[in-house]
């Protein structure tokens, strides 16, 4: 009997010191950490597949759409929401089974024939919101950090999943000097800075990472979408 | 039996959205909520009274402390480490517990009278770091949104609690029309412009609100206590 409790108590406490890591790395106290810890596998494959996950997304798009409505749009305003595209519009969570729930890198390799499969579902509530976005007459701005070389599949797999109507869609041409060696941060701050200069009014901001959201020419209101797997 | 799994189940999926509703509050997601969910009461009271509030703390603290060693520190170099007071060095659970773990508003007279009791006590992890700090020859900048009223009372708490060591302690001076009607937010980043210009390099700033750490004249990097009562 008191091995089973002991073991018991030990996982109890993983799940306590998982949760607090999660947490951390969600309010990017924790940061540039290369892997999912090996001993919160189990945690995170459980946060992923079960309820939580997917709770957690959804009550983060809630906020996100009360805020949406309560503006004063103006058709034909240039009122405009920008969206990240991996992990908010499309999920690599298939990718990161088969990577250990994120205790494994990222291979460079398995993930761009991952990419260039082009079979990323879309995280269905990020589905209902852009929709509900489109019927409130915002003008939807894709910000990817996928290199132009993946246009194409990127395109397919984003029609594919149900996302078929945009203003907009930029990728990182890797070619720009000014990209060279720079942050996700950097590029997209300046994209961003881009779009205001050529009319778009940014409203609302939804990404995955910190990267996406922090930085210059920010929206109005951003929102993080969780994602504790990189 | 069909009646116990009912409530079991109702209890569970609670026990998901409000988890949900917390991480969104963690994350700057939900902003400027007046109270906590009536419905989450029970789960916030766990979730401060038990384990998990204490290892959030901990993890972020020690996430922190790592950041804090790596800098080359010059004994003299002015190099800066800014922390905010309630929920952060100075434990107020105590009172909203009073309050029902954050699910009734606060109130003014009632805050006020607990404060001028002066018993708060340390946040453990907090008085750890603050000391480990101090050992690295950080000087330690203290700015609270409480008001030049309440100076005596808090400078006498924090003495109490372990906390008697700092550079400077920086209360809201709220005759100063730079500051009626504004937000933390400003106030926080105009005190810190102000330290930056007389020579305090801030490396390091911990809040429990993002309002301590967003803005101008941020520290090289911030970090976000966990705190969803308010």
């Amino acid at each position: 009997m008191k091995t089973i409790v002991a073991f018991s108590t030990a996982h109890y406490e993983r799940n306590i010191r998982c949760s607090s890591w999660r947490l951390a790395v969600e309010t990017n106290n924790i940061i540039r950490f290369k892997t999912v810890p090996a001993k919160c596998k189990d945690y995170i494959r459980k946060y992923i597949l079960g309820k939580q996950y997917s709770a957690d997304t959804k009550e983060v798009l809630s906020e996100a759409y009360s805020y949406a409505k309560s503006i004063d749009i103006i058709k034909g305003g240039n009122y405009t929401w920008v969206f990240n595209i991996d992990d908010t519009l499309l999920s690599n969570v298939q990718y990161y089974a088969s990577r250990g729930f994120g205790t494994k890198p990222r291979n460079v390799t398995s993930f761009n024939h991952w990419i260039q499969h082009g079979k990323s579902r879309a995280l269905p509530h990020s589905l209902k919101l852009y929709n509900k976005l489109l019927g409130l007459h915002y003008k939807i701005v894709l910000i990817t950090k996928r290199p132009e070389s993946q246009r194409k599949i990127t395109v397919k797999n984003l029609r594919d999943a149900g996302y078929r109507q945009y203003a907009k869609i930029i990728f990182k041409d890797t070619t720009k000097e000014r990209y060279i060696g720079k942050t996700t941060l950097v590029y997209k701050s300046h994209e961003r800075k881009i779009l205001e200069k050529e009319g778009f009014r940014i409203i609302g901001n939804i990404g995955d990472q910190w990267s996406d959201i922090l930085g210059t020419s920010a929206s109005i209101r951003s929102f993080k979408l969780p994602n504790p797997l990189y």
